[in-house]
């Protein structure tokens, strides 16, 4: 089948680098001679109809924005098979030969029933901060997102090495600790605690107390969300062992927004372009990631059901260098 | 008196800039024939003796880093005449003239008792995020705070933008508003809560109303630290009045650190030359300041004792913008 | 005359803060029942006749954005009274009371010939990097440009450190030093060169042997583009003078664009607001500035005909904290 | 053998990261009880006997600073078998077991020739911001130069649109164009010229006149410092072939500072920690890089023999996203 028209749109939580994205999927088929059709508000949009054209100036200048202007939004409809069902309508209404996904994992299992109840092909690309999706060494978003949390662990840095203090910072991941370990490595971190591994809390102390005893200013201590009891549970645990004062950050939200540094937008705008190569090689029921440097295409489904470890040889690493 | 050796300390919470205004001290009593002693840790250094020559070379490369390279330390032992007396007595030993306190209210509480019980010669400069002080326009790191606060502002509303959220961003500031109400207006928010205005929180409920039927895509507000419930408390109001659901995010010590913007170092090192200025020309126990533009001096205890009002005009034109 | 429509347009050079602005005449005069007519790329588009209704919605998400949604243009058809007529018969035609032009001194000159030759009420707000007009403090702009240009410095210093070179830095700001002054004192320069001053460029020479004398690791120069020679004079006549290698740095029109910075967006919004107010007080024929914290109407001719002299204080200051 | 006692020491241009790297040799081999000796000024240094001990506590707070703890210079006696000698001399004077030298290509001939001579152990680690060595896929401080190039362009971006206008902006990267061709995709640039591909610049007027007949606002030029003829001779073609106005923007060694972003910091953590682990395994005689998000060893003579080419995926890419 010759590709004539897709449609692209944004689901989940939000990432930097999905105009990137975006901005890719158009230009490139664009570049083919493939027409796009833009879909507000994820899947919610999809559902409605809210749906329009998008040619190469309507994404000029939007690379460097973070957020996504096709919107995203969490739809209850799509859940419904008569919800997937009117979508799958609106797609054939606009003569859409093909649909590319940009979100998580929950946004590919609402892509994953499209195709294998109404036979629209799809194809996944990885846009979310949390890095935990197998068959992808990166997803978009995940750089900025260790950037942002980095840059406060370095403001923290400064005012801990001004005061002797202990400081736990909670950052993003899910129910993953890619995020964290990335940031404690970066940041020069004391301890991390990830969902991946399940050493005990009250190690911490130990550590705090070893620090001292070093003679270090300050501890910083990067937690990973999804690690049980987040930092306020790392944050107690070292108050009721060490007697010490901490000070608990919690960034929440704004890891999610700002300008993408490169690393997303090169991701975003390789992957942006494999996307619509592979429509046009016949390939679909994938998400296009990048492994090793080249492009990989993963099952949708092993996406979610596989499971991406944290790189242990930077576990490590991070350890030995807090010494 | 012909000044030959003044001291330099730097207390309570840190602020960027801080190691500007240290820098200026000594290079300018430098250029005037006038030593400068260093002393660490604040007033609890200062009682334990803990201090030391500083030269030029000392401050070099020092004037873009955040924290301070002094440190600085809560004193309790501070508190009692006897460990003022200790204090005053390292002074006399190492034959100094004067000391430059650059801290906050609680910092010129400090020097203020040291000059009444020992007379001592004291300065202060304004060094604090939360521009509290009455007697300066600016405290030293107050516009640092502002941008870091603002940054964050900025990443949540590109996430914001993508979801029709609403979030709520406690800023510090002690009890003053003055870094919500900058961070406000240049926040673009929808509302913002400080301590000077006695609003009720309900009313918030009414703006979000108004903001959504207005077709606006998503509605910050920002929530000084001293505001009574705080963010969560904001929050709260905002989800039981629309049922709509809100983000928090609480940015903490941040806001202390990070390399200080122009503002912090060009004020820092205009105070600290005119601090030094200052006790060359006979004059102490009064705080350094900078009044529309020009130096000003105001008696330690007007500091802490009058009140220094939020901008009501600036405050007036967020209300107007945010329509 | 009771104001019911008003236009705003940026022109010249653009600056950051400029959106921040446009939005603030919007929002403002919305709350006050007024409409507002947005004209694009500036007296030329003003001359085409390029403009449609601005509504608060329209300006939503832009207070952090670089550049200008109106766009700019240096337009020659105004320079000849034919073409300012068109443009005044535009604004007749659009029902306009009055027009806010947003830019610097060549951008008044423009206003002020329509306001003389048709009688339109205009007012000017003070959009430009260079801080180069009487009657305001500071500039829309000009606190980010300090900003961008300082990031620059501090990245130098990082390299200067770790391999004792001397850097030579050309900023901007047309005939005028202020950038160039704020830049060295925050940047901790050895030397800063501005129009103001006419001291030899061979002066530098025994500058910068003092500082090897001295040890300094590495010297940074800043030069301002207005100073006679720029940075290229100021390399050469080190070189020549001390035999030592230089690297010349010239930012150009970087410094024109960026997130403006929290002091930018302020005095943009405050600005905005006042202009609108300042035409429903039956003010026009000035520029609405903020001098010591206040704001201040100055004739459109004292902009550009009175000498607004760098802060002599400040460069005194710079002196003294090279030592 | 077993290893006691290692030296480390940076040389030839600076690069971000480079701080992380001596502080993971040094923290690596303290967690495995071997000694460190910090080498300062490169193989200047070297050959002077500048060293000394660096223990744990010596790199604390170091991994967010630009630049190098330990300073780079370049040594004209080193080229002398002479120098060498006096260099090795010092190394064995102080029992030193094996030298990690970080820096390009140059400084691995300098450590190589050390090797040959006196059978000194070398390990080299890939620190230039130019990206230029085989056996790696990145080199410390690459990210970082990127980022701030990027920066530069997102910030011309803000005035080109406002500007209908043409920059042209030249990047660092020695004879390579890796850092061009990633600002360029990132950048959202129209066209980029690197030494890699020998196009004509005159192509470049066709370009620029596609982009203005598409309606694109402004165009961005990324030139690789190794093209031939650079910014200026690109920008001169697109003057004289289009007879368009440009702006040329010469970053410079502003490319070299900078604090390090995340992805230079985890390399380089991860890097000096494999370079101590490499001597305690026997190896030596190599570069330890990066491949494929696994470690590898590259004999040093084959990291400037062999030609790392750029990705030619992405230089497709940024074409055809051009569009």
């Amino acid at each position: 089948m010759t590709i004539k028209r897709i449609a692209v749109l944004t689901s989940g939580g939000d990432a930097p680098g999905m105009n990137a994205a975006i901005r890719a999927v158009v230009r490139s088929a664009t570049s083919n001679g493939i027409e796009v059709v833009g879909v507000r508000r994820g899947f919610q949009g999809l559902h409605e109809g809210d749906m329009s054209l998008l040619g190469p100036r309507d994404v000029a200048n939007t690379i460097q924005r973070g957020g996504t202007i096709l919107l995203t939004a969490r739809s209850r409809t799509w859940r419904s098979p008569e919800g997937r069902a009117l979508g799958a309508e609106h797609l054939r209404k606009w003569h859409v030969d093909g649909l590319v996904v940009i979100g998580g994992d929950g946004s590919f299992h609402g892509a994953h029933y499209l195709m294998e109840e109404h036979g629209i092909p799809v194809i996944g690309l990885p846009g979310t901060i949390d890095n935990d999706l197998y068959g992808t060494d990166h997803t978009i978003g995940y750089f900025t997102a260790v950037e942002t949390a980095l840059d406060a662990v370095d403001k923290l840095r400064d005012t801990g090495a001004s005061h002797e203090r202990i400081f736990v910072i909670e950052v993003m991941g899910r129910h993953a600790g890619h995020i964290a370990l990335d940031v404690a490595i970066a940041g020069g971190a004391e301890e991390v605690f990830i969902p991946e591994d399940e050493k005990p809390v009250a190690d911490i102390v130990h550590v705090i107390q070893e620090s001292l005893r070093k003679g270090k200013a300050s501890s910083i201590v990067i937690v990973a969300e999804g690690y049980p009891g987040g930092a306020m549970g790392v944050a107690k645990a070292i108050e009721d062992g060490t007697g010490l004062e901490t000070r608990v950050s919690i960034l929440g939200h704004i890891q999610r927004g700002g300008t993408p540094v490169s690393s997303d937008r090169i991701l975003a705008s390789r992957l942006g372009e494999a996307a619509v190569q592979a429509f046009m090689d016949g390939i679909s029921g994938v998400m296009v990631g990048r492994t090793n440097g080249e492009i990989s295409y993963t099952p949708l489904q092993d996406t979610w059901e596989k499971r991406k470890d944290v790189n242990r040889d930077l576990y490590r690493c991070a350890k030995l260098l807090s010494v």
